[in-house]
């Protein structure tokens, strides 16, 4: 969206929020809609090319505002959930529109969700284990449970073992920093032989460090085997999927029992909007439902959920509202072509870097990921960031791979083109002939340093 | 602000982010500021009458750009964060702005304020008892932790018991709805005699169902007594205390560790923005914080908190600018004058009730909440509510109090007046008037009834 036409949308709507309060007595206090009502006037898909905010306007106007609040609230998330999972070719089981319990949830962060995962699944072993013991004390079973996922993973799923008190194995890479089947296959065995119970995998489909994406077809059929349960946070990479030609890495999905993808991250959709989805719903309700009086009015009905009991908090904002807007601005084919332009900007800075002999690209791109690194050694790296940093031109975050230190490019803007690109290379190349310059101007010095110490030496004897 | 206002200012809002788009290749990618520098030239004092938009959009120009996006997002709410805790009279001790190590964070809604604190509660005393007994092991303490509160809670402090993994015991509230401190010191005993550990109390000042204010005078000792953290949920309430006249009933809250209030509910900030204040945020960082590789670069200062070490997720909105924007726009005054008015409508209407004498105002009114009945029992009132609520004229949901049903009328919007709240105690009272005639009408039909009833049975033998 241009930026004039942002201005007269961004108008609208502040005009539609400013009527609807100086015209709220003429209101009634409730809607008057039927459950299911916005599922049934709504597309079942997004559109596939871009549509007119006038157009959104208007059917915000006479579809979304008649089932204020709860009902569209609710509704809508079904809606644009099964809207965005189709775009990334989820398997249907994932989404309320198939026939099972399945659905999408919009959570805070990928945090959220993967913390989401955790809880239920340690509740699911536990109550699995009890009835087929019996005998077993809940919190007997609870400190043997057992997390896993690869050392390259987010902090933030470190974090979620740590928050629900469950063993955070992080297990190891493989040299292209993937993790692996037979790793976690053994792992399982390693924890079983002690008397500890694997519980929980996180998968990770483009990790934050190299964008690496684990081999979810060899660690699914070990999950589904030793009947744990299987996250998979592609809370970055995950938006790819929307393009065909990316869906290989996503193999195995269909082993997983849950799906995470920030919306917010590599889709035009503002912080916060995490698209969960679980292959059954009621493995979240039986988590999260505390039943006390006053919520008693409310039914459980799968296929309208009741999404309190689908996340962490009892309150919920409405976010489907600009996951909806997003993708009728854009259009499927608009959203996909953000990925591939981003993705071919990446490959146009690659080939930039690969030109100049004194740099290295590792690993492979991935997404819109270029590593990258004077071959010189770790230290020149970090010199050669920290200046760019002071500089303020560009804005770069380090990492490792391989043990070595590497530089991160990432394009992630929908508005980064082709000369940003370029105007960044000119940056980095820049600061690197500084730094050469620098260098021979040392060497030369050295001799001269070296005298002085000696003096110095001798003088102190 | 009027209509008129918001329009001016939405239309201001919405140019300042197309022109920041529109000219963003002219910004470097780091601020140039020094860490505090928001602190330094802004007031530490919320401004006692409201500020006119204008001078607001020009200081987010001047002061807020500047630090985009990380320094800002944090400095912002330590701000805010004082401004509403000096507001609502909280203890020095809870704000950043005093020499200790307390501060104020915003959450996402008292839900996640209340497992926080259970969360820190649970780490701070599995961490004490091995310093105690370093040969005791942490997954032996972890089920013999114990949370307290009353029965009177709302759901969100039992989820929170259910997420976090801990026994949450409902206290029986007194004949007022309210927790005594006698009956948790008892609760203590009995626990600590089946070898249990108190860890957590969470105190409700207003409770969901009748706005009840828990003793905190009484509870607060018998936790500081026991070393037990104690957590404050005033999600609605706490906003009252802005007036001094309110304070008495958080008399005690200098034995609190952690205190939440929800400015999304009694004020006038938008969904989410939940206000939660620790005396210790060290407490906070040692049960949040998972130091890895790529957030090396940020350091660890109490008065600069890093706050994703203060919450559950790692990522963060930049919630304090609406509830920065709020608090100048009303000012100090236009906040007190909010809640001063929707007490004074409530009783306005407890007085029309009081004035018909079908009806029964029980327990007194409290704060803007005022729940009633009639006097004819709990089947005749759900059948009033029921109607009411088909009706779509007035919205309200039951309680109960003393085992009997109410009604809870409640006024919390800034738009409610006088008009309006006369306007629902005629909705109210027209549909008892209904009601009655049914009630004189049915009874008239009884003996007619009977006598069918009697001859079918007569002819059944």
């Amino acid at each position: 969206m241009e930026a004039q036409q942002f201005r007269e949308f961004g108008r609208a709507a502040v005009d539609l929020l400013a009527d609807y309060v100086e015209n709220i007595r003429d209101r009634e206090v409730l809607p008057s809609v039927e459950p299911g009502y916005l599922l049934d006037i709504l597309p079942q898909e997004a559109p596939e090319q871009p549509e007119e905010w006038q157009e959104i306007i208007n059917d915000f106007k006479e579809t979304v505002l008649p089932g204020m609040s709860s009902p569209v609230c609710t509704e809508l998330e079904v809606l644009t959930m099964n809207w965005l999972g189709k775009l990334i070719g989820l398997p249907e089981e994932f989404l309320n529109c198939s026939s099972g319990p399945g659905g999408g949830v919009i959570q805070g962060s990928a945090s959220e969700a993967t913390l989401v995962g955790l809880l239920v699944a340690k509740e699911k072993t536990v109550r699995k284990l009890m009835k087929l013991n019996p005998d077993l004390d809940e919190d007997e079973i609870k400190p043997k449970l057992v997390a896993y996922t690869s050392d390259q993973c987010n902090s933030s799923v470190e974090k979620a073992g740590l928050l629900g008190s469950m063993k955070m194995r992080l297990l190891k890479a493989d040299s292209n920093a993937r993790l692996r089947g037979e790793t976690l296959k053994q792992a399982f065995e390693e924890d079983r032989a002690q008397g500890l119970i694997p519980c929980y995998v996180i998968a990770n489909l483009g990790t934050t460090g190299t964008c690496a994406f684990d081999a979810l077809n060899e660690i699914g059929p070990v999950c589904k085997e030793a009947d744990v349960w299987l996250h998979i946070d592609a809370a970055y990479a995950g938006a790819a999927f929307m393009c065909p030609e990316y869906r290989h890495l996503m193999k195995g999905v269909e082993y997983a029992d849950s799906f995470d993808v920030n919306a917010h991250k590599w889709m035009p959709v503002s912080f916060d909007c995490s698209a969960m989805w679980v292959k059954n719903g009621y493995d979240l309700i039986n988590t999260f439902d505390v039943q006390r009086i006053y919520l008693d009015d409310v039914q459980t009905d799968i296929k309208i959920p009741d999404y309190r009991h689908w996340q962490m908090p009892l309150g919920r904002r409405f976010r489907s509202l600009k996951l909806w807007m997003v993708m009728r601005i854009y259009g499927a084919e608009g959203l996909r072509n953000l990925v591939r332009t981003q993705i071919s900007l990446a490959q146009h800075f690659a080939n930039l870097v690969r030109a100049d002999d004194r740099f290295l690209v590792e690993p492979e791109p991935s997404m819109g990921l270029v590593c990258f690194r004077l071959k010189d050694g770790d230290n020149i790296n970090k010199k050669l960031l920290k200046n760019l940093t002071n500089k303020k031109k560009v804005y770069m975050v380090a990492g490792s791979f391989r043990e070595r230190y590497i530089i991160r490019f990432v394009v992630c803007s929908r508005l980064t083109n082709k000369e940003d690109v370029e105007y960044s290379w000119n940056e980095i190349k820049t600061e690197a002939d500084l730094l050469s310059q620098e260098k021979i101007h040392a060497k030369a010095q050295i001799p001269a340093i070296d005298i002085v110490a000696r003096e110095l030496c001798e003088k102190s004897k």
